[in-house]
């Protein structure tokens, strides 16, 4: 399994994703599952992948070389057009894969997270279905899960609004992120994330958190240590 | 769907369940998850239900017909002895159910939580599966889940052990259910709560808890505003 979240907010947009990918347990192995592509100065794009990992990689292939074509990624005029595109390609994948005759049944699906900006626009954040089609956050729900989502909803649904601070917001999908490993084992270290300040079409804000992070082994513990003290100072309830 | 849950403590039982139900979107209802079954001396049992819901209603019915029988449910000798008791109705009712030829292939399955005690044995804790066949909790894994349980398992699994006092567990149960509540449409108020101490025979520590509940209310203010400020307190990532 996998678990990625982007969230828009009015300052820009915040993603983040685990490296954890499996096919039964005993394939177990780590996978970089966030992809940028950009021109540092139009078009500001990040994908995030979960589902097959075949098809996933032939994707982020495909669009990597469609930033070399003249009418490619980035002669998009707006990240709706983007939006399309991938998942026109994404759809095409998984016919040919299906198409073959041993493959009947096979689940080559996968779900996308594409956000990003296109100079003229507002950064725009979208999740593409396995049809093709997709769906973009609004000012009620400016954020979208894929992958191993339910655990670390929760805290999400609490804190993000679009007016929630950048640094804010990263912290509380780091939270999402570390709830959904506390519960669920097919979601792991490392993790990736990136932060994107709206109109710098600057994808450089990025880092990849290993186990032994310094920076987030303390905020888990500081979370871990909070919850407890605030679960202390409730009321007791009279039953 | 539904959700319930409930933790085994070092100093008791506690339960806790919404009371929504629902056949698709346009079928909603409430009913009653949690029904306890006790005699005040040697027999003290609480059962909580999530699937299908005129299979659990007969399972109910049943176990209150077993506790006015010489060789009932008041007559085991241990819980174990009661969760295969259970088990057994369990698979029976729905064998039943599936035998009838136009009933193929709907789900008549419902999973159980079953706990309390039988005196000359500590406190236990089962889940009950539609197969019949169940599980312990462990020291370990001091808590059941069943229904929509992903969103509030990180609270548990980050507090909760066989030492944690019973009414923090109480309060920790409770924010399990109100995080679902607030990521999941198909869980819902009122709550179910039932707190049992070791080795008092005394099911009467039960409250039923309404949308309108005071103490309820409170709670959810204390923990929303609570968490926001540790998300405030948290050092900024450096990306």
């Amino acid at each position: 399994m996998t678990y990625c979240l982007a969230i828009k907010l009015n300052s820009g947009l915040v993603f983040a994703g685990d490296t954890r990918t499996n096919a039964g347990v005993d394939r177990v192995a780590s996978y970089r599952k966030l992809f940028t592509f950009g021109n540092g100065k139009t078009h500001s794009l990040a994908v995030m992948c979960s589902g097959n990992l075949a098809t996933t990689q032939a994707l982020v292939e495909m669009l990597g070389r469609s930033c070399q074509q003249q009418d490619g990624l980035f002669s998009d005029v707006s990240l709706f057009d983007t939006a399309r595109r991938v998942g026109n390609i994404l759809v095409d994948l998984i016919a040919e894969a299906q198409s073959r005759p041993a493959n009947q049944g096979i689940d080559f699906g996968c779900n996308l997270i594409l956000g990003g900006q296109v100079a003229g626009e507002e950064p725009r954040l979208f999740h593409i279905y396995p049809q093709g089609n997709f769906i973009e956050t609004s000012v009620e729900t400016p954020f979208m899960q894929i992958g191993e989502e339910k655990y670390g909803k929760p805290i999400l649904d609490r804190i993000i609004t679009p007016e929630t601070p950048i640094d804010r917001a990263l912290i509380c999908a780091l939270l999402s992120l570390d709830s959904t490993m506390k519960s669920n084992l097919t979601v792991d270290m490392p993790l990736d994330v990136l932060v994107y300040h709206r109109d710098t079409f600057d994808l450089d804000h990025t880092r990849r958190i290993e186990r032994e992070d310094q920076d987030f082994n303390d905020m888990r513990r500081y979370w871990g240590d909070g919850l407890r003290r605030l679960i202390d100072g409730v009321a007791a309830f009279n039953i």
